[in-house]
């Protein structure tokens, strides 16, 4: 990392300072495991026991939290932001210094590689590829033919990017990604499956981020979009034809069926599924392990889910579950003839 | 794509033909979307409105609703069924002219290749490996010793078969799936784990497809069974010793824990679970969400899982799931209570 | 495999001998599959009715159950984890005839490669990557700059482990696993998300297992720890600075959120989901499908999930799940109008 003077770093954030502007930041720290040149933040009011006693050179805090510091402090109305911003610019790597093509790699003789294209081991870069400029692509990566991606992109490693995909600027696709992989399209027949072609693509907006082993399915017939700026956690399945608009973002392990269409700026839990063929509006949020089984209009938060018990308490409640319909229709029944007395 | 007249995909894939046999298709579209030479398709009764307005060349539909069709159509009992064929000959591609085994790849002196088949870039294939005719295998892609593969698979980039597993004839398997790495065996011993060696296979039927970054074990002692007709979407998650019956499907991101046995015809929605050691009938549907925890020996449909409710309301409802049981038993005593009276 | 003689098997693995010490044991089989000179074992009282009927040469079991056995028998108080060990043994594998290094991988200049080491074709190392002696790692694996990797290690196929990673003795790491890819770490600023720098790592102990596409992300600042023995399964999810104690195994499909903190020799079944920034004790069991909301302080069994029920009934019930809390107070008010009465 590099070494900053935090009158800089406030500078250059657009912050308030607060304290010794020569204070040397060289790193970023927590609150608890504060060390020296290191600089730490604090936007939940839940740590302020840490801040107290916190042995980091400065911290990011909100403008009406400075008095509460015992170091020197940079103020930022977000300062998690301000943090992320601080800490890229710390942990900045000098470009590294490997062949541009790795010999061992297979380009197609009619793909285009823009300026500084950085291409790893082992990787296969098929037919008619275009690839902007800046790009890293770790290595094991295959690349089908007729593929786009934008400036400045980063693909991890063992990555799969099927024909025909496009993936906008400053994407970062993390490792075992998979864009573009044949949708789920089945068709009963007598009993058995005929497979229905897919023949859309994915077509990814700019500045969007892919965690590892996530998948994203083509189109059908037409594509799968992601707007700019969505960013999707590992082990995500997003289903053919889906449209995920500007700014969403998805945690973990959840599922998007085909054809589901989600809003701008929404935020969607881990674990959590959308089924197929709805409608979310801009700005919901679903929360963790809940299912999406119709449209969502307004904006909102939104859960299914069930509370989590001691198992000898869960088994009880558990077998209620089942008789809740006539448990109701008991109430109801009941109410009645106490009305008639 | 290449250019047919309609008349003769409706005799081709046996469809009554109604309007201009000359109507020259070359490529499919959505009722919505509709293009020149484009065919599409009506299965639902709701695209009715789509259909009144399309831009389609033509169209696919049920006999009964040939009359609502503005354009040129092709009648047929199972109009999904028929799209799927029509598009699988459109879109057919010409035969790609690239080398049959690509240098960078490894392949051990005792493997054997069939006729016709493609190696991409950078794959491994282990001793006594068997390749079935007409195979495309694609970049990056690792099988190793022992494996075998039926004729006319796909399989796609950054593939892994573990040793000794068997592929069926015309698979298709899509990037980053996993055939046949250890189950999860392991036998607790005073406050550890000891690792149970997973010596059995996994053996997989003609037909199957199976989707990106799905992984499927092998067995503890017998194999993992995958039967003909399966088709597996993505992140699909498959247990030691489980058998999928023939033709069953299984939405993306759902999990079946070890020893379950599947009946053939089966469905089974997104992220659902099916526990281990059960047995599930033939012609059973599990919607997604879903949590199968006991044997089912009756066809039709099952379901868990509970309802998506604005965060506030779900609250409230959240909490008293934990007091069922001691609701009913209040519901219960009362109606004693008042039954005395 | 190897031969062996029952007597032999007995002494070695501290077992009391029943029957023909001379019985020739090359193989292991299921109680219901048995063949000739292959052993089983009978670890739970519901398999003795296949215990009877056994064709396999000789069984483990439990001390009590000797009597029971038409067969050769080694009583032992743990069959399950004896049986574990005499199969690793029985199933030992000869030392591979490959090449140490494949031709065909880029071995970075500055990494450190110990005695015994293994490196499969198209796998790369990256700079000063530390790799113990004796371990296998197989194709198509990417090493990233800084990793270190214990004695002993296997290492499956298409692996990706992320830069300054740190790896225990005696791993085994599965196809398509992904350690240390960033975590999802995005600041709110304007309706749109700032990537927050990932700059801790993974430290993984020894004697751990991880399944085939599981994916471990590296921390925020501090690291993300899984400490020895644990085993983790299939396609699961472990978020960023994310604590799990030792010898805790996880089922297949499951994610564990960012920081938190589970205990040691903790399980937890199928598609559970733990959320973020809570602490579970030690000795605790979560079962399939459930979500753990907050911290666990007492050991124990937890559940949540909903019971499985044919769909007609299910949605009968699922309806009323809404209405719950209106239920409970309409049974509350009830009960104040009867009393008074």
């Amino acid at each position: 990392m590099s070494t900053y003077q935090l009158g800089d770093l406030a500078e250059r954030f657009d912050c308030q300072l607060h304290g010794d502007a020569d204070t040397r930041i060289a790193t970023v720290c927590t609150l608890q495991s504060g060390k020296p040149n290191a600089i730490s933040f604090l936007a939940n009011s839940r740590y302020y026991p840490h801040l107290a006693s916190t042995k980091a050179s400065a911290v990011i805090l909100k403008p009406e939290d400075v008095s509460k510091s015992p170091v020197p402090a940079m103020a930022h109305h977000n300062p998690y932001a301000c943090y992320a911003r601080v800490a890229a610019l710390l942990s900045q790597e000098p470009v590294r210094q490997v062949s541009d093509i790795h010999p061992s790699s297979t380009i197609h003789e009619t793909a285009t590689l823009g300026a500084n294209v950085t291409i790893g081991p082992n990787c296969f870069i098929d037919e008619n590829v275009t690839v902007g400029d800046n790009c890293y692509i770790g290595p094991n990566i295959v690349i089908s033919r007729g593929v786009q991606i934008g400036e400045a992109g980063i693909l991890h490693s063992n990555i799969s990017v099927y024909r025909d995909c496009v993936i906008g600027k400053r994407a970062i696709l993390h490792a075992g990604v998979v864009i573009g992989a044949d949708g789920f399209g089945i068709a009963q027949d007598n009993g058995e499956w005929v497979k229905v072609p897919q023949l859309g693509r994915v077509v990814i907006g700019d500045d969007v981020e892919i965690g590892a082993s996530t998948t994203v399915d083509r189109g059908a017939i037409e594509d799968t979009v992601i707007e700019d700026g969505v960013k999707l956690d590992n082990q995500i399945q997003i289903g053919h034809n889906v449209r995920i608009g500007a700014h969403t973002a998805i945690a973990g392990c959840s599922g998007v069926a085909g054809s589901a269409i989600i809003g701008k700026r929404c935020t969607i839990g881990g674990m959590a599924v959308v089924l197929g063929h709805l409608e979310m509006a801009d700005d919901v949020h679903i929360t963790a392990q809940s299912m999406v089984t119709k449209s969502i209009k307004e904006p909102g938060v939104y859960s299914s889910s069930t509370p989590l018990q001691p198992n000898r308490q869960w088994r009880r409640n558990y077998a209620r579950i089942g008789q809740l319909d006539e448990i109701a229709k008991r109430l109801s029944k009941f109410e009645k003839t106490i009305k008639k007395k």
